[in-house]
């Protein structure tokens, strides 16, 4: 499998139709996966997937153009936003590694702030301090707060000039792993079943490394549902979570009657749960026959 | 996943290293997954993979320089063979259906009678008589006893001159399904429980439809092992195999140790074992983030 980074880049325009297409245009060299816009949020979040060459590259491309085309001295939106380019996220795919999803936000936030202008703070695990690593901690007081938070001791920009774009504000640009979401739905309609079973799976009540989880309840199908996010799936395999939910359930006679995956996940994932329940002695990736075709590219 | 068709093409030469690789080179337009050659048996086997219109086009392309560059006259090997490219089997994957692995076959047939003057015989899912469907009945009596065999009442080819062709004699080309060889590891070096076992899953003794089993002993490892070919793996998934030979297993007491897939195996039948331990309600093969890339490739 190849080096790959996605990123799912959130510009601050979601309602004029030719500025989108204008801004998501720019993304040369990657494949583009999907465009979502919010009217309610005046946002729009384009997922991308390119080298740690081209992604960095398409990042740049894309912000060039949104600063070009947005003004945030007139955006109103219900979504926190600090930037005509809010949020670059990298997330390191296939063979790529976290250490070249930081080397891509660093390169594209030397980049915003030499070649655009705007100052970047560097998140998550590409943030240079501790009190940056949370983006709603980066985000807080948005574009309208700007002027006075930077001018502070405490908000110098990791790259760029020290107070805002004059229509474009400030860049988080950041790394992060792959998240997974995961529920898992229950032969019960009892809620209280649904959410002991989230505490005992989750890390922060005693339960697994990576798992957030909590208890709902599914109005249409009238069933408990233990909805999940595992923040490091390839440390702590789908396959070990559902299995600790199903022996929790079964202290209460309750079996687990599906499961769901929440989005696009990476195939690694599902050959690891298929090694495990076949008991696949030494299954190699590249035994997939697509990857055979598709391995090299793109 | 797009249409595709894998073809694992033999021809009659294992020893020559310059004329097998003046032979593959002729495979343009499709991507070689292996090549293995064998000199007792001197006999190559070129396995790619393109599109309906790619595959059968390179397989015309190999059969010509093979033709050009093999003398059945002065062949010996082990292996039986009746000709220069001795059989060119076609399978459906991805998308590409059965349908469209027999208009390959028959494309390919029709092409070797009259542009290369090569007589065919289709053969399996392509056979245009049930006599025809087994290989080996229509090899019997290979390259040397072909002048005899034609001029016989039940062996005009499907395609081309009714006599062999005087230095590639004749080709076999065919369609058939991909073959799943699976492999149960048992916790017992007991080869009479590993052959029960086989007795207990195997088609022919009253098991599961498509299985074909044997029980052996490992040696090297002090294991018995049940030994499978599935024969139509998108009907009788491999989930469904293991967990039959575990239950049969179990009457003795044995554990499963582990199993193993040999070769290569499609996407598809992974993401099948994947949504029934993770019982997925409704996965779709296009949330695998890698069928996004690589998609409509190639």
């Amino acid at each position: 499998m190849a080096k790959l980074l996605e990123c799912a880049l959130n510009f601050s325009e979601g309602r004029r139709e030719d500025v989108i297409q204008a801004i998501v245009a720019a993304a040369e060299g990657v494949r583009v996966l999907d465009v979502s816009s919010d009217k309610d949020h005046n946002r729009t979040v384009v997922t991308f997937v390119g080298s740690p060459e081209t992604a960095p590259a398409a990042a740049v491309r894309i912000t060039a153009k949104a600063v070009e085309l947005i003004d945030m001295n007139v955006h109103r939106g219900a979504h926190p936003r600090m930037g005509a380019v809010d949020v670059i996220p990298f997330v390191p795919l296939g063979q790529a590694t976290m250490d070249e999803a930081i080397a891509a936000a660093r390169q594209v936030g030397r980049r915003l702030g030499e070649e655009l202008g705007v100052p970047v703070y560097l998140y998550e695990s590409a943030a240079t301090r501790p009190e940056r690593r949370n983006l709603a901690d980066v985000r807080q007081g948005e574009y309208e707060g700007l002027p006075q938070k930077m001018a502070g001791p405490d908000w110098a920009p990791d790259f760029g000039p020290r107070q805002p774009h004059p229509t474009a504000g400030a860049t988080a640009v950041g790394a992060r792993i792959y998240l997974l979401a995961y529920n898992v739905n229950l032969g019960t309609p009892d809620v209280e079943i649904a959410k002991a079973i989230a505490r005992a799976v989750r890390a922060k009540t005693g339960g697994l490394q990576n798992v957030k989880a909590l208890g709902v309840l599914l109005h249409d199908r009238n069933q408990a549902q233990v909805t999940m996010n595992v923040v490091d799936p390839f440390r702590t395999p789908v396959y070990r979570v559902l299995e600790l939910v199903r022996l929790e359930a079964a202290r209460y006679g309750v079996p687990v009657v599906g499961t769901e995956i929440i989005g696009l996940v990476p195939l690694t994932l599902l050959l690891e749960a298929a090694r495990y329940y076949l008991q696949l002695e030494s299954f190699r990736d590249d035994q997939v026959l697509e990857t055979r075709l598709f391995g090299a590219q793109p």
